[in-house]
Formats: structure tokens, C-alpha cells, sequence
């Protein structure tokens, strides 16, 4: 499929970038040279490059990068996080940008490695903020506009597709785009040329020598960019704890096949992640093979095979694909259903199916599903309550690693080491990880013969500075957590997270009174009020209990004279919490709310 | 270390057993001798044994199992569970005794397996409604007296201690205590012989040829007790996904050998269970070889070494153990820490040491921290963090399977194979696991060749009736998770959790208002007050607005004289969760509160 036809439907505001656009070839290679004078060198000092982390390092996800030399700065990538289990209520979380704001003037562009949610999904809140010019290769802009066109921003967005092997100039910054695999297509790596040197920001990577569709990653390019002498090197350490290789997407081709055929009498439904468009190519070859037709469930598999077949990405024989409404017109042998959930999130597909709350699929005895992906650490729990959910209603499972049912989209050590090899750069920052992904990929960096010092293991909010001859945390840039809940963005903090999480530990306790505005005696309650902290009708005595003793700090506040009422409040918090602790050993929220007749 | 010695400590009401107590043959034994008339053994037919699980199935935990036969009844184990991410607030997890209740003078004891919270902790809640006769070993009743004492329960207790190899008679039902390898001494199966027949429960077990201290599973009474008939066998099947052998402990001394060797000038920290004496034994084993004292963190391990060293089950070298306020007195290379908080658990030591919130241990640099264990399912991402932090704070760790620092207590599939061969019973019963373990051991019993209408897959509160010609299930029996949240047992039920969920996850907002008696109108408020829904001082004019509507609300009721409270109440709920929702599209829980003046 040739570029001009991936990239015709996606109507957008586009730079076109010839991919084979001569490079000016980097003033650092020159260095190398023998003959010329150290002296002179010293004296034409190259200008630092800064690296600063809003987001990546140190957790999965929420990937964000800005990189400055000189007068200009670009940001590499804008993702979002899954909020963990202690941010209750949390849709969302994405990166605090600040810096940018700050910044806005000297920004030269957002350049994006790929379309998934943990290097996209934080751009619509920063759009909203500033606009800037986005570059990204065709699926990546495909699935950002979706995005976009959701949030109410894309008229306004500046959106430029840039095909891998293309190079861009933001600013003093020529940025190559390097094709690379991972789950998801179209995937690039950067070779950041700046006045102080290259830069190489790996994105998410994997080397894959048998890709389902499209090239091997461009070892070449690597190479090259390796030859004329790279000063520092950034890339993934999500699977650095990871011996040996990634198998290829291919083992799953062979696997999908043998499942296949042993659920000759059975509906075939499988789960997976909805980026994955490779997968869902297998499945769909797997289904052509065997006669049966596809269905979609779930709305983001269905928006992100929208993009993906609109642009040439899945590739859909005629007549294959068939409405979820319609699977009852089929026999069980005759579909395959291909859903979200494979995450074993609450509100997806499958997991409805799972508890019985889907609205369309019902499943039983004569169903064979395929979870075709790994729990992301943390997920382990919920995946494994659908599958038992799912065997309790008779289905075949085939989950986990039981089978090759899935395969990783990040390099692991033996690919990474090849990775450092030919790039061979003077620094290293090992970025995308958590401490213990980071530390291994250092070490890893360490077997390979870097010397400790020019490796450098940074944190959100650090700025690194990058020159020929160090390579330093120089400062720090605001870098939070920033959480979506619902409309808002930012408004739920740390505070309203404690009360939250107070709140669902234990319950709380209201104590309402009208007092009498002259002199503080109790005309009218106190009244309590609890909320999941006991089932009341087997609790009145101690709540009648709790009223009395309210009552008596009342009216012993108004013998005394006490009218303040924030002391009041706080004798009422106080008692109160004392009296319930003993009864219950329990701490739930003591609100007393007051009120002058 | 004779039986004498261990129990002589141990100051139990002790009804003594013989290890060598004859064994009255079965009945069941002469069934398969040849020459009787199949018509006669029809006329004596046998009473049926009745099986009802209260726990221990589709979970992992609260294992207790009653058996009946003619007017008697056993139960097997009594433990508790942790609670799930979605049980906020709930700090352990019993089973429902009404059964038992019900039945309680039928009961004739409740035998214990091994001393895990798993088959134990729900004991003081049992024994808090009724007192029961308990067997166990000598180590499974010393932790169980020291639960007992928390719980102000030890005075009346009927604890009596049987040596694993011994035999009790509780009504008509003879039970062979069998020893068995697990990862606490000590653990025992059962052979329940019944005048229904012979059952045989495993409780946890697995098998290892050269253990740490005592002897190799007793493979020889099972194999008897198989020769002479068994009619069902419930066996343990948490490992029942895992093909091969579970490794033996002594691995884990070679690999935490080579670890201290590469400690040499660090502080040793090693977590592991509590209760894993044989593991605690092996790195006193591998302090005293590399001259190190040992010391004891967290209160649990503090408490199971107690009892170990009492009961002798733990063999401590003279002047090896220190206290941890001693720690500072040595070197680092001079000590071992042992501690618990291997499942990254918040309140643990461990967890406090990596958060630097231990009021007794910095962790740094010089520390060499190996968490000897695997993260149960769940624990992963809190185990992670763990490691994450002693990783940022210059700790060496060494975790998860990164070396062979552990293995598991339980069996894998080829060990639960040579179960099914040594018992040879005519039913099985798949008991201790989720679906997916219950369903995997069930097919394993399959490709045994037995017959599949001879296992059944049973449920928490199915009762489940086995003669010689039939398995199936005859019954329901009360069995739901019953939750204790500090001193309440059962008072948080589902309505409680469910309040404590939408508090958790959305916040609350409350109005109060003072109404006049007579005609409604509104004579004081309404105040608005939230908590854990938005920060307040940035949302001041949103809560102005619910403050107006509120008010609004309460105004026109009064002039259209609706003064029924309900009425009321819900107005406002439901008009302000309406604004709510199309400004922030938010969920809150919302409390009118109204009072009369």
C-alpha cells in the first residue's frame, strides 16, 4: 500500500516531509577526524542540550520528554496513565505541563513515536491549553485526530504526517523518524540533531525480523545515525528485566491457527488490546481460513479498527466483516468475535459477557474464548476473576501464557544490548519504567562497557544537561500528577483523594444541630447521620449513644459560655471519634455541621 | 526432639493419642474380597457421607469444610481470608457458621491441618459462638492457643494436640492424622474413615523428597489407606495449573548460600512469611556459617518464632539471635535481618523501611535486601512499589524469581497425580482454588482416567452427598464471606460497602437546612458542605450554585405546601445531581439533611 493512499483519507492540515530530504550531516562527526586542533575546538563550545522528564520515568506510562537546545524546545510524545488503585475515582491521569506553559513561545512542535493512549492520551489537555504542531506518521495522526475530533479541538489543531524515514526540522532541531516495530504499526524512533549534538529517543521498540505487515525496524538508520556519532541515547526499559528476545508477532499466527482448529464446533471470541492491529490481522486471516466471519465488540476496538482499515493498516477480505447484531444469524462455527477486555477492565466487553451484563453476547458452553494478551502488572486480579467468571459459565479459556497466544511489543535485554550497539552513544538515560526496569537497563548499559558516569538514571521533574564533556541533573521542573475526573482536570488533589480514600475505608458520622443564636443552646437535633460506616438498624444504640454525648457537649458548651465554633466542632470531632473507637476500633469521618437559628 | 519436649510447653488441656493406636480395619476394605453376595451388601446399605463446603472454594482462602455422617459432624479447618480491592475498609474476611450453629450439637470437634491464617483465623470467631473440641499438631495448636489468647478465648478453649501419625475418633468418624510437607511443620492430611466410607482431605500439601527438618510426606499411610478403599478424595489444588514437581526447600539454601557470599560487607535483610519456619531455619543456618547475628522485624514473625523456638520447631544457635534495638551495636556485615512485609503488604515492616517510615531501620546503601517469596495474586503492583522504593534509596534487592530464593508449599501437577495414584478414590473433589484451579484439577483426575461423573466441581454452600453408587449435590447450606472491620463482625454488609464504594470513589456533598415548623419556609442554611468531591476553595462558585438551587428547591416546596420530608429530599437529590453531573459529569453521593425549628 503506498503512502499516498494511506495518507488520502486522513484529512488533515499536512507538511509533507520527502522522506529521502538530504540531511545536512551533523557538524559532530567532525570531531572524530584526526589533525585538527583541540585548542580550536574549546573555543567553538557547543551549546548544552537539556533533557527534561515530565512523566515516564519511574511509572508506566504518561510518557512526556522535552528536549531543548539553544533557544528552541520540542516535546516528544504527550501520554496519559491509568490511575493506580490509591486514586480513588480517578479517570485519568496525565502530566502536569506547566513548563510548557511556560515555555509556550520557544516550543517548536510535539513530535509523537506512536498512537498508543500512554504517549497520546494526554494531548487533547494540553491542546486545550496551548496549540502547538503536532508530527506523527499516519496512523499516529489518524488515531490523535479521533481523539481530537472527541475532545472538540481538532479544528483548531495543526496536525502534520511525517512518514517514517522522513526528517523534520523544528527550531536548530533536525528530527529523523525511524521506523521500528512494536504493537502497534507504524511506530517511530527519533535521531534528534541538534547544535549540541544527537540526540536518540528510542519510543517503544521491539525487533521484530518477521513483522506482520510493514519492515523490520530500520537497523540501518540506526546504524548510520550510530556512525556519525550519537552524544546521548534515551531509550525503553519496560521489558530490560527481560533475558534473551521478544519473539516475533508471527508465533501467535501459528498458535491462533491450532486454537482455530480445536474450536471447530465452538464461537470463537477473543480479547485483545485495541491498538493491536497487527493481532487483529491474524485473527482476521485466521477467520478468512477457516470460513467464518468477524464481528468487533467493544468501542474502542471499534474506533481503532475504523482508523486502521480506513487507512490501509488491516487489511478487511470483502464480505468478512458482519454487525455484532448480526451474530445470531450465524451458527457458533461461523464467527469469530473480537473484543476489548482483555484487561479484565470492570466496564468492557468481555468482562460484561463475563458477568452476564452484555447487552448483545451472552456467553455459555458452546463459546472458546481467547484472552490473546498478558495482565499489565497490577490488572493480574481482575483478569483472573473474568476467567473464572467465564469457566463458571461452562466457556473454554485459554488464557495467560497457557498458550502462544501473545507476544511482548518491547525489546527485551538481548535486543536492547543490539539496540546500544548501534547507536553507540557517548550517554545513556534509560527512560519508560519503573526504578527496578531503569536500574536493570543501566546495568545492562554497564555489562556493555558505559562507564557509570555517563549513565544517568533521571526522575520526572529533572533536567538533565547533555554536553560533550558531561552529562548532569541541572534542575528540577514542576512534573505532578495531574488527575481527570470526569470534566475536571486538577481539581481532585491530594486532599480530595485523603477524604476519598477516608470516606471508602471507613464511612462517616454527621452530626447536625441548630443552635440557638443567642446563647448556644441546642434547638433542634442533634440529628446523625451515617453513611458506610454501619448498617444502622442493628447500630441505633451506638448512634443513640453518639447523640447523647453530642447533646452533652452541646449544652456544655453553651453552660460554659462556648460559642466559638470552631472549638465547639472540634470537641464534637473529638469525643465522638474516641466514643465510636472504643465501641468499634473503627475511624470514620466525624463531620459535625452546626447551624444558627 | 521428641514429642515430649514439644508439647511439654505447650499447656494445652491435651487429650492424648497414641501414634500407634490400632486401627479398627474398614468396613469398606471387605467389599472388594471375593465371594460375597452382592445382594446381601445391598440390604446393609451404607448411610451416605455428606460434604458441605463454607469456604475454601472459587477462593483462595477461609478453607472449612464440614462432613457428616449418620448424627455426626466434623469440620476440617476454620480459616479466614484477606479481603478484596473492592471490600474497602473490611479487615478480614470468616465464613458464615450457621450451619454449624445450627447444628452445634452434632458437632463432635474441628480438626486442623496446619497452623496457616488460611485454615485458622476464623477459629476465635467460631469460638466466640460455640465451643468445640479442636485437634491439631503441637505447632498448628501453639499458634492457635496464642490466637486464642488475643482474643481472650484461651480459658475455655478444648485444644488437644495429636502427633501427625495418630488417630482420633469424633463420633463414628476415625481420623488419621498424615503427615504432609507444606511450607509451615507440622502440616498434616486427613483420613476420615466414616460408615459411609473413607474420605481422605489433603488440606495444603506437597510433596518433597528432602525437606528442611522432619520427614518426607508419610507416602506409606496413604498408600495403605488407598489399599484399603477410599471413597472420595478432596485434594488441595492451588498449584493445579503448574506442570512438574514443586522444587524442594533445599534450593533455597543453596541460593541464599551464594547471596550472603555475595553480601559480604552489606546488612542482610531478608522478608519472607511469618510462618515459614523452615525458611527462617535456613537463614539462621546461613548467618551462623557466615558469623552474622540474627535479628526479628514485624510483629507477626516476632510471635510465630516464639512459638517455633518453644515447640522446638526452630533450632536457634546459642547468641545468635539479637534484638532489634541492638542492630546499631554491629556492623553491617555482621547482621541478618529477618522480617515480614514480603507481599509488599502497607503496614509491614518492610513497606515501613522502604518508605522510610520504620521506626527503627534505615535502609541505604549498604543493605542487601532479598524478599524470599512470590507475590500471592494481587500483590504484584504493592510488591513492585516495594522494590521500586528500596531501589531508589541505593538498596541492593533481590526479588520475585530474579534467583531461586523461593519455592512454593503446594503441589504441582505431577505431585497431585502421584496423590490421585497413591488414594485411588472412587470420587474426587477438587477443593482450595478458584474456578480455574478447581477446573484444571478436575480435568487432571480426568487424564487419570477417571471417570467424569465421578468428580464434582463444588461450590461454597453446596452440600454434596457420596455413597457408593453416587456423587452429587443435594443441597445449600448459608456460606457467604462475612466481614469483620475492627471489633464489628458481620455489622458491614453490603449495603455499608456499597456507600463506602461511591464515597470512595466520588465524594459526598450534604446541605442542611433548618425548615420552620409551621410553614416550611427556609429559616436557617441550606450550608452546603462536600468532602472528597472537589477542592472546595477552587470550586466556591459551583457550590454557590447548588447552594441557590438548593435553596430554590426548598422555597418552592414550601410555597406549594409539600412538606413531606421524603418529597423533599428527593428534589433535591435529584435536581442537584443533575447539575452536578452536566458540570463536572460527577457522580457524588448527595445527603439532605432538613430540620425542624
Amino acid at each position: 500500500m503506498s503512502t499516498n493512499n494511506r495518507t488520502k483519507n486522513l484529512k488533515l492540515k499536512q507538511s509533507r516531509y520527502s522522506k529521502n530530504k538530504k540531511h545536512q550531516e551533523g557538524s559532530r562527526s567532525s570531531q572524530s577526524k584526526p589533525g585538527k586542533k583541540p585548542q580550536a575546538m574549546q573555543l567553538v563550545k557547543k551549546p548544552p542540550v537539556r533533557v527534561s522528564f515530565l512523566g515516564g520515568l519511574n511509572e508506566i506510562g504518561k510518557n512526556i520528554t522535552v528536549i531543548e537546545c539553544e533557544n528552541d524546545m520540542i516535546i516528544v510524545d504527550c501520554g496519559m496513565a491509568f490511575p493506580d488503585g490509591d486514586m480513588l475515582g480517578v479517570d485519568l491521569v496525565i502530566p502536569d505541563f506547566t513548563y510548557i506553559e511556560q515555555n509556550v513561545d520557544r516550543v517548536r512542535g510535539i513530535v509523537l513515536t506512536h498512537g498508543h493512549e500512554d504517549h497520546i492520551g494526554g494531548l487533547p489537555f494540553l491542546l486545550a491549553k496551548i496549540n502547538v504542531p503536532i508530527y506523527g506518521t499516519p496512523l499516529t495522526l489518524g488515531l490523535v485526530e479521533n481523539k481530537l475530533r472527541e475532545h472538540s479541538l481538532i479544528n483548531q489543531a495543526n496536525l502534520n504526517v511525517v512518514n517514517s524515514g522522513g526528517t523534520i526540522t523544528l527550531g536548530c532541531m533536525e528530527i529523523k523518524f525511524i521506523h521500528v516495530n512494536h504493537s502497534i504499526p507504524d511506530s517511530v524512533a527519533f535521531a534528534i540533531k541538534t547544535p549540541g549534538g544527537t540526540l536518540v529517543h528510542t519510543g517503544d521498540f521491539k525487533i521484530d525480523c518477521t513483522p506482520i505487515s510493514g519492515d523490520t525496524i530500520d537497523l540501518s538508520s540506526f546504524a548510520r545515525v550510530g556512525d556519525d556519532g550519537v552524544l546521548a541515547l534515551l531509550a525503553e526499559s519496560t521489558n530490560a528485566q527481560r533475558a534473551g528476545y521478544t519473539r516475533t508477532e508471527q508465533m501467535v499466527s501459528e498458535s491462533l491457527d491450532n486454537l482455530f482448529k480445536k474450536a471447530e464446533k465452538y464461537r470463537i471470541i477473543i480479547a485483545t488490546f485495541a491498538s493491536n492491529v497487527n493481532r487483529v490481522q491474524q485473527i482476521i486471516n485466521c477467520a478468512e481460513k477457516y470460513g467464518r466471519k468477524v464481528a468487533f465488540s467493544g468501542r474502542s476496538m471499534v474506533n481503532y479498527m475504523e482508523v486502521a482499515v480506513k487507512l490501509g493498516y488491516l487489511k478487511m477480505p470483502a464480505n468478512i466483516l458482519i454487525d455484532i447484531d448480526s451474530l445470531k444469524k450465524y451458527l457458533p462455527e461461523q464467527v469469530v468475535l473480537v473484543t476489548t477486555g482483555s484487561q479484565g477492565e470492570p466496564m468492557s466487553a468481555l468482562s460484561r459477557m463475563a458477568y452476564s451484563d452484555h447487552r448483545k453476547v451472552m456467553v455459555g458452553e458452546g463459546d472458546f474464548i481467547i484472552i490473546s494478551a498478558n495482565p499489565i502488572p497490577g490488572n493480574e486480579k481482575t483478569v483472573g476473576n473474568v476467567v473464572d467468571e467465564l469457566l463458571k459459565r461452562g466457556c473454554k479459556v485459554i488464557y495467560e501464557s497457557m498458550y502462544d497466544v501473545h507476544v511482548s511489543g518491547h525489546a527485551c535485554q538481548e535486543e536492547l544490548k543490539l539496540m546500544h550497539r548501534l547507536v553507540r552513544p557517548k550517554y545513556f538515560i534509560p527512560v519508560h519504567g519503573e526504578q527496578k526496569h531503569l536500574r536493570k537497563h543501566a546495568e545492562l548499559a554497564e555489562f556493555l562497557g558505559m562507564d557509570k558516569k555517563n549513565i544517568c538514571i533521571a526522575d520526572n521533574g529533572k533536567t538533565v544537561e547533555i554536553c560533550d564533556d558531561h552529562m548532569k541533573v541541572v534542575g528540577s521542573v514542576p512534573a505532578g500528577k495531574v488527575f481527570v475526573d470526569g470534566l475536571g482536570v486538577g481539581d481532585v488533589g491530594s486532599i480530595v483523594l485523603r477524604d476519598r480514600k477516608h470516606l471508602g475505608q471507613d464511612g462517616l458520622i454527621i452530626i447536625v444541630a441548630s443552635l440557638d443564636v443567642y446563647d448556644g443552646h441546642v434547638i433542634s437535633g442533634p440529628d446523625i447521620v451515617s453513611r458506610g460506616f454501619v448498617y444502622v438498624r442493628e447500630s441505633e444504640s451506638l448512634l443513640d449513644e453518639v447523640r447523647k454525648l453530642a447533646l452533652g457537649i452541646l449544652e456544655d458548651c453553651a453552660e460554659k459560655n462556648v460559642h466559638e465554633w470552631g472549638v465547639i466542632k472540634n470537641r464534637l470531632r473529638e469525643e465522638i471519634a474516641k466514643l465510636i473507637s472504643q465501641r468499634t476500633r473503627r475511624t470514620p469521618m466525624i463531620l459535625p455541621i452546626l447551624q444558627e437559628v
